[in-house]
């Protein structure tokens, strides 16, 4: 009857419910298996558009498929490069910013996203976002790169200027398995 | 248009609507203005009961006539006491707690909560909470003790066993201002 505490993908989706409306332009960093992805071109409205980034082939095939069965294919842009790149890619005004860190799952595990191009996909969607617009990060801590990673996002979220955005954390701070954590990026409006 | 993400106050009030259900069991460990009681005591409807504690004897006051205006006084039973004492006043079993720390606003500054019985309390809350229920701290750090106070209760919460307890942090890290803290304990069902 009583529910668990919201983890973090869940945190993330019910962040981007509240602060997104239909017809906004948002971006996946994180293509993945597009769970995310569905859920934001569903989210977006027929009047919206999403923007999917992934550097693997495999997860942009896969997620063609999934969003061309759910007929949402028309409002998603999938784009094979890594998401460091994404500000060559795009130059419309984005309200809303997903990323979700660390491994496909079920595809190569050298192929994981790294601190130095996470920082930069970071800070250039943070150029695209529009005021009141938000970037929500999750990120994974349970295996060596992703702490270090989780370290340097934490670090470079934290010394963000206050004036122009707010940072929020939100972590499980006593658990052993290490559960995802969520950063979340509002810029002031 | 788009609204800013939720303060630690905000966040605690919709964790406890997510958690609670209507006639729970709920206690106020610190009533203040009487605000949050008059919430919880919406939240739990008729059916439900709301303890609340406070040491002032102008908090009891001002809340007990806020709640006879509002109507719910019947479902709210007020003592004036130390929170760290709950345990000797409350035997039933307990679905939600929330503690909203620090100054009650407008009363005498000396008077404020102290890490100690501030630990006392959360350990006599804990024990009366039921199997998935849900403990929620707002916590201050803008002034010295409260910071204090924040940094013992986060040891206390990050040490309780993840078997029995999943112990939330919400925190806004990169604010000049310092603004409230949220930690949630929810107890394992």
């Amino acid at each position: 009857m009583k529910q668990d505490l919201k983890q973090a993908v869940e945190f993330s989706h019910s962040i981007l419910t509240e602060q997104l409306q239909a017809g906004a332009n948002v971006i996946d960093a994180t293509v993945g298996n597009g769970n995310d992805t569905e859920f934001l071109a569903e989210l977006v409205g027929a009047e919206g558009q999403v923007w999917g980034f992934d550097i693997q082939s495999q997860a942009i095939e896969t997620t063609k498929d999934k969003l061309a069965e759910s007929e949402l294919l028309e409002r998603v842009t999938l784009i094979q490069v890594g998401h460091q790149k994404l500000g060559q890619y795009i130059s419309a005004e984005i309200d809303g910013i997903l990323f979700n860190l660390g491994y496909l799952p079920g595809a190569d595990k050298e192929v994981t996203t790294t601190v130095e191009t996470t920082l930069q996909a970071v800070k250039a969607g943070l150029e695209r976002l529009v005021e009141g617009g938000v970037m929500v990060i999750v990120i994974y801590t349970g295996h060596q790169a992703g702490k270090e990673e989780a370290e340097a996002l934490l670090e470079y979220a934290q010394g963000l200027n206050y004036k122009e955005y707010n940072v929020l954390h939100y972590h499980f701070i006593n658990q052993a398995s290490k559960p995802p954590e969520a950063l979340v990026i509002k810029k002031r409006g």
